[in-house]
């Protein structure tokens, strides 16, 4: 095999490293599936005094990014954040250079510029390591599915979240202890807003949804609330009822547009979702015609995460090789993300209240009057803590699928009732 | 968009007809997705007079399947079997059309031959209908992981028997009742015994194999046991050790070749796969940067598999259009199936013993004779029925992972001993 085509690294850190030790391990079967060698040309670092082991060769790491990318076929960009990155993707397509990328952030924010761009320059942007790590989604999405209409996808996209809700339906635990251990064995980041306040899985359901619908969406089009509402109480009621909570990311074709939103979700235990456990992802897909499909794999970490890249490298060696680099196409004509007053899902929630003739009656009647459907309500063992528990009662309530603007109505209604002390929880439900 | 390609159909059976219909009500989608507009040219069918419903038009159905072939750009293969099939597909890609097919038995027995053919004529041979129904697994092996390496698949393709054992899992009931009931529901062929054998399995993993190792296996080389043997009792006692029996297609990348077996399998019941309820399938995929992945979704169905292949005729499409069409392309070199004697499994064995003091040691001393290392002995409460049960009782046994060549001969010697009075049950352990 005589053609070799040069490979910068934008970025050492646990990801890159582990792409430069399969670029040297596995060099001779990569050869042989991209068709070309692959060879690192440049490892571009802020230090380049740090010792990045043993598969970073010293003379390779160098802090001139333009060079580095003036010199290369392909551009792996593992930097992450929007500046630099930007800029180097951007030089890097402008010279016609395929580019491969786990910057979720970037392409949340400025994906539709960068695919046309791409598209522009004849190269590819790839884009595997994104979304939910190791998973292969991209493709399924985009290709497996191209002769389908995706209606809805509901992804577990953040493993630390999930690790910290799943600890807390095994052991009963609170969300405090949980976020404390997980902290400690490096779940958790120092700063842990972006993961437990759902930002992270929002830039991701933003990709989700650009991906699915073909149309550009941006992760302030997403409506985020984490996971910081939720209580061990609520996981209780939840395993009472053979359901789990998820933070999922969602995003939904509805008519006029898409509605795009994170938030903590009750499903039920027979659900495919409600089987992935500890920091795993899983990406649930429905389609009108293949119906459920569902993608589970490691979400993050250093080798899993750089397979997706390699996978993203090798298929846009062979592609460039070919002449013919794959683009994401997305529809001229921007299609509207839908505010979440119009969300429409099932609701779970749980009202403390007086323990007294004809309540039951009276929160049913506002319901009503709202045109919120019930499906069930009864009376649970969860009276909340601090209340007088001989006087007092737990109603925990599932309402058919509604609007979130009636939902919201029907809360302060309720919340009016001089029978009602609170409402404790509201979690929205997903699946049958 | 000015560009028309034609499509033959060969074959408007359940999958056929679905297929026409998505290309005639998605019309406009699926012109932007694969940037031509894809038009039905001829529906090919042995019986012309038969109704195929109204999105197959009259005026396309035709019995001369070489005009029709020789007419098209892109030709749909859903005839099955391996003739006329195979004749077909090698003249239309002879012709340089490119070829989408979900007949598994025919890539199962000359799918080597078929991919060279297409690369040779620069076309491209699509098939991912025929591998578990509507889930995208060819293109995740092929490209998502193209940067990695496959070290096992473990999938459950086969919806039928995946519905039979689930239910005798769920309501404890017997092969044969349950068998009965999936005939009536039409979840078993009037001859099931390509299901229930594993036949159709053993076709699958053959495909698996040849995606995930690159190289050509047939279905021959699968080493094929059915689930006829699965009584509830084997049922029961793995639910008492939370386990659950599925039968699973295994492929694996083993020292000096590949292990192809398909089998009735224990897993732990927090296995992603034991949450694969019904007919559904999923692919569980190891490989070396990865770590565990899984595909989920239905296996079979008109709409489901239809979804396949109209996702490969787009790709197929757009790849043409480009002209950088996709091959298959498997290394030159053989790549041996290794025997079932080399297979290393877990195992657990239920015997049958006299209830006689010493006789554990006895049984323990035969499994270290022959190198095959204990995990877990105990008694259960199932006897086997028919025994004298005041004299008699049954042990459980789960092994170290071992040889079946080990296997076999701890089998043998254990039979042989005085105080056995028989050997029950013996089933393969997999994951952990």
């Amino acid at each position: 095999m005589s053609t070799t085509l040069k490979v910068a690294l934008l970025g050492a850190g646990t990801v890159g490293t582990e792409v430069a030790r399969i670029l040297d391990q596995d060099a001779a079967a990569l050869t042989q599936r991209a068709g070309a060698r692959l060879r690192l040309s440049a490892v571009v670092v802020r230090d380049t005094a740090a010792d990045r082991g043993p598969h970073v060769p010293r003379e390779l790491i160098t802090d001139q990014a333009e060079d580095a990318i003036d010199g290369a076929d392909l551009v792996i960009e593992l930097m992450g954040g929007i500046e630099p990155a930007r800029t180097y993707i951007t030089r890097a397509l402008s010279n016609g250079a395929s580019v491969v990328t786990g910057n979720k952030a970037l392409l949340a924010a400025h994906g539709a510029e960068l695919f046309a761009l791409a598209k522009d320059n004849d190269a590819q942007l790839s884009f595997e390591a994104a979304v939910a790590g190791a998973i292969p989604i991209l493709r399924p999405l985009a290709e497996s599915l191209a002769g389908d209409t995706i209606t809805k996808v509901m992804g577990i996209v953040n493993g630390s979240t999930n690790y910290i809700l799943d600890k807390m339906d095994r052991e009963g635990a609170d969300l405090a202890d949980v976020m404390a251990e997980a902290a400690a064995l490096g779940f958790l980041e120092a700063d842990p807003s972006a993961d437990v306040e759902g930002h992270d899985a929002a830039a991701k359901a933003a990709l989700l949804a650009t991906l699915a619908f073909g149309a550009g969406f941006s992760i302030d089009q997403v409506h985020t609330e984490g996971i910081t509402g939720v209580s061990a109480t609520d996981v209780e009621a939840a395993r009472a009822e053979d359901q789990v909570i998820k933070l999922l990311a969602i995003v939904e074709r509805s008519e006029g547009g898409v509605q795009m939103r994170v938030h903590p979700t009750l499903i039920s235990r027979e659900h495919p979702l409600a089987a992935v456990h500890g920091a795993f992802n899983a990406v649930f897909v429905e389609a009108e015609n293949a119906g459920q499909l569902m993608f589970y794999g490691a979400g993050a970490g250093g080798a899993p995460t750089a397979s997706a890249v390699m996978g993203d490298l090798v298929t846009a060696a062979r592609r460039s090789l070919a002449g013919a680099p794959d683009h994401t196409v997305l529809s001229a004509t921007a299609v509207p993300a839908l505010p979440i007053e119009d969300a429409i899902t099932r609701y779970a929630l749980a009202i403390d209240v007086t323990d007294a003739p004809g309540v039951l009656a009276r929160i049913a009647q506002v319901f009503a009057d709202q045109g919120v459907s019930i499906e069930a309500m009864r009376q649970t063992g969860y009276p909340s803590a601090g209340s007088d528990a001989a006087a007092s009662a737990s109603l925990r309530i599932i309402t058919h699928a509604g609007t979130q603007r009636a939902l919201d109505a029907t809360v302060a209604a309720v919340t009016e009732l001089d029978v009602v002390t609170g409402i404790t929880s509201v979690l929205r439900v997903e699946g049958n």
